[in-house]
């Protein structure tokens, strides 16, 4: 995977630069067209036009694109000059610049009074700059205009639609190359079009934005997911418990959670005239459930774990397939804790766990994962629970830990929870996008607002500590990590169907089912196609279904009892018994693979 | 088990006569007091009355008691007259009597003209009758007073809070003591009771009444359940699916549930400016699912199911425990097929998997459940879909299922559902009490309105039949049955700790910790007791926890590497191998004994 992006600051007013260019050539080639905004992007550059009565599609960007070259071939420079806001405001009326015109005169609100422009040939800009100095400085062959698409005028519905223009941009015909090759490549994984390919999830708009249904084949892989954690947990001593999915109000009023997460939280229930919340976290009710009954310091360290559902508001336009719904299901964790060293030593434990998880998905550390720890900010009261020795002792205990094990991380100032620092698991996803996956935290403020107190051996009693974490994260998301990871070619063991059998022709329908019924009897997932049509035709569907193993099914294979395997990726078939092949599936499963 | 109660008409006049001889007595014992009503119920008898400032408690009963025997000792006859309503209203009046005075002024307003009266000794009162000849005819020692509470004149908690008094009545002091020892039993079976002593569930009221949350032990058992039916359905060809537990509102309108089931559905949830619902039944998130994509007849029956949990609202007086909550979690499904000979067989397939199910927990076909074929009313077209032709074939398919099965069952009209008859398994809980466990529901109407249509073999589009059905019903109400069926003591595979090894003294706690380890490794749930104290109260304790095996460690069986065992029920122990051991507990797992 080539870098996404130079942190190169050329990198920013080459795209800039370009922006300027695309806006001077649209305006050669269209009359009447009004100016709003070009800012740099991640990946290029955008501009807004108002174009009036005129329409633009994609196909025009070709003939932008033309004009936009023949501007850079004429090497024109970009001459900076300042005006006065007066003469600012005079010059964008002289010419109809409406949008410029609102811009420059609510700069003047804010006490500017004086704005910069750059001029490249006869197009003229209001613009802070940096530019190039000369468009023959943009190398040659690394932009590309690639989507048209509507903008509302300062992103509010209630104004004009614009037409924005997007271009890619990079320091190289290279880079742009590979960027483009990178983002085909997302595309072709991108979970949204691989969940309707593989028939994993749909949407309906009747039952509502952001709330996906998964299909057969989409629960079995989160049932899968679902078991492997809920094991592997209890066998590390978790004690998975189930709690309901919504809460009286006041639990989030107690746990101070409501005034820092209202955003984020749908609208109250109202029940015989109290109000219930559907739950944005689980911490409320796993504290409830910790003072249902006086506790010792032999109960802890006390793992309380739960896969549990959470709602939380998303704004229409932030919904994204399985990696931003409006419910989701966590495996989540709360550990009630005796003293910040017992802390430390949980969120070791809490960290080989998501190393056991992250490594079984075939990931590595370093490569596709890092550390991040997240701190507080003292000065930020607002933002953080005022407690700055707990703050310090949380931190310093974080810090031990990544350091003991001998982990890479960075450090984020301002980045942790309310309620203490925590450590985020950093995963990259198939576009080189950094995101955090999973996250443990130190919490020193639950346990006082709640009182999850203990006996110790000496008879006080103390306030516990709470280290919240997620393993495996939400469901949802990791599958779509998962699908867009594995580009659709699951591992066995997660395979929606494992084993496709091919009947060659009728008379080879009784063996098949019969094969069927005795490796399903094994727990394979195993599907059989006995359609009216060529094997050809059936192994090419099931090779889009990306079926770990085809099984062809004709007289050879019925008289001898051997199969006759085609593996995933694989255009050559093998022939192994049928004990061998029940062998090395039974393999894949149980170790995973 | 003896009979609950005598369907013997006398009985209920019996009941009846005794709530106006307890009646009789209360008022020679207090003065002032006025009557409210007094029927007969299920198991005996109350009387509601306002004793003024007067408070009465359970140890006044015994005093009523023998007022009663007294009254019944002078061998009084029930006299019945007639007078005329304002006959009647008069004398309410002089005697003062409010209630009745109410009762008999709103018997006016709907025509009546003429009402009755019994006539005890001194104690006359309103009453339809029938009653015993005389008060001698009470069976010695066949009735006893219970029970004290509160209760509003007409249910109405404006209006006044009145004293109502219970008493059981049978027909003999045989079946009142058969009675009283089942209700002990009953009590100490009682889900709630041992739910808190087992440690499974608890309430919290700060996260909500009706929400119970399960401790790590309940949690064992749902999973265990979970895991059994979602496998025992998959093998059964059912695909399971993951829907969302909230639609829109207009996905229940175009149901057409709302309407039916508005009373029981929380208040909507505004989102985004639309109104959604926590959802009270599946059907419809399947039926969406159904529609995603289109369908053949060789897609059917397509077996859709769910572990969907579901929102109901009960009314706070309603709430019991696991059995009636406002969340629970089915385990649903909806079975599209092509045609009503397909439904039928799908219908019988549903009644084989809850014989499986029923019988793995030990119940008995007869016995502890039993069909109710539960059929529609022609002629009452609001209550049901008007379509006579398809509730014919309808409930003739379900008929001939259960005649084919050879099941004996009982017909109920106007039980149906509002789209189509169904089949009720009934289950006799701990007080040999029916209930409707499962149902197996015939729709012909869901499919009209949703279009669930496919293409046949001759290539036409036709219009699916859907069976709803629940296999394992709700998971906490089946969890509830069962601890109340099982007492408390589990079969080893859903037991939530199957194995406590108790350690004799400190010497062997790291033999109790290595062989524990070891059995955990078999995915065996196992805990460890070694506390401080003798081993004969580590055993009263696990005793009383109900764990089917209990291991005591000492010095003999760490030499010896054999295993001392105190199987749950028992006084003696037992000495086998480990490796005995082993298979034991395996061959009980995966046999579910």
């Amino acid at each position: 995977m080539s870098k996404q992006q130079s942190n190169n600051i050329d990198l920013e007013t080459l795209r800039h630069s370009l922006s300027h260019i695309m806006a001077s050539a649209v305006i050669e080639l269209y009359s009447g067209v009004k100016l709003a905004i070009g800012p740099a992007i991640d990946n290029g550059f955008y501009y807004d036009f108002d174009f009036g009565t005129a329409t633009i599609s994609e196909g025009d960007l070709s003939k932008i694109e033309k004009k936009m070259k023949e501007i850079i071939s004429r090497n024109l420079s970009f001459e900076r000059r300042e005006l006065n806001i007066d003469e600012a405001v005079a010059l964008m009326k002289e010419k109809d610049e409406v949008y410029k015109e609102e811009l420059i005169t609510d700069l003047a609100k804010t006490g500017v009074t004086e704005v910069s422009f750059y001029k490249l040939g006869e197009f003229d800009d209001l613009c802070r700059g940096p530019h190039l100095e000369r468009t023959g400085l943009v190398p040659a062959g690394s932009f590309k205009l690639n989507k048209v698409a509507g903008a509302y005028w300062r992103g509010d519905e209630k104004n004009k639609m614009l037409t924005r223009i997007y271009g890619l941009a990079f320091a190289s015909k290279q880079e742009l190359e590979d960027y483009v090759a990178l983002m085909a490549e997302a595309e072709k994984r991108d979970h949204r079009k691989l969940g309707k390919e593989l028939d994993l999830f749909v949407f309906s708009d009747l039952v509502g934005k952001g709330l996906p249904m998964l299909t057969a084949k989409g629960a079995t892989i989160r049932r899968e997911l679902e078991r492997f954690i809920v094991d592997e947990e209890i066998k590390r001593g978790y004690q998975h418990v189930v709690t309901p999915d919504l809460a009286h109000l006041d639990l989030y009023k107690k746990s101070g959670h409501y005034p820092y997460y209202k955003e984020s939280m749908y609208a109250p229930i109202i029940i015989d005239e109290e109000e219930f919340m559907l739950r944005p976290m689980a911490c409320p009710h796993h504290f409830e459930l910790y003072l249902s009954k006086p506790h010792s310091y032999r109960d802890l360290p006390m793992r309380i774990a739960e896969l549990a559902k959470l709602y939380r508001y998303e704004q229409s336009g932030e919904l994204t397939g399985l990696i931003r719904a409006r419910a989701f299901c966590l495996a989540d964790s709360h550990i009630i804790c005796a003293n910040p060293e017992q802390a430390k030593s949980e969120v070791a434990g809490v960290l080989d766990l998501i190393d056991f998880v992250i490594q079984t998905f075939g990931l590595a550390k370093g490569g596709d994962y890092s550390y991040r720890l997240s701190l507080g900010d003292r000065n930020d009261d607002k933002k953080y629970f005022k407690n700055d020795e707990a703050w310090e002792t949380a931190e310093n205990k974080l810090r031990e830990v990544l350091t003991e094990r001998g982990d890479k991380f960075t450090e984020a100032v301002g980045e942790a929870a309310f309620y203490g620092p925590k450590i985020d698991v950093q995963m990259r996803n198939v576009m080189g996008k950094e995101d955090t996956a999973f996250t443990v935290q130190y919490d020193f403020v639950m346990p006082g607002r709640f009182a999850l107190n203990y006996i110790d051996s000496d008879g006080q009693t103390k306030e516990g500590i709470v280290v919240h974490r997620s393993s495996i994260g939400a469901l949802e998301r990791i599958m779509a990590f998962l699908i867009e990871y594995y580009a659709g070619n699951f591992p066995v063991w997660l395979a929606p169907v494992q084993i496709k059998l091919l009947s060659v022709s009728d008379k080879h329908h009784d063996y098949c089912y019969k094969l069927a019924e005795e490796l399903k009897a094994l727990k394979f997932r195993v599907e059989v196609d006995d359609g009216n049509e060529t094997v050809g035709n059936k192994t090419r569907k099931a090779v889009n279904e990306k079926i770990p193993y085809i099984l062809v099914i004709g007289d050879k294979e019925v008289d001898s009892q051997n199969l006759n395997i085609r593996d995933r990726g694989e255009q050559k078939t093998r022939e192994i018994s049928k004990e061998e092949f029940i062998k090395e599936v039974e393999g894949k499963i149980k170790n995973r693979n």
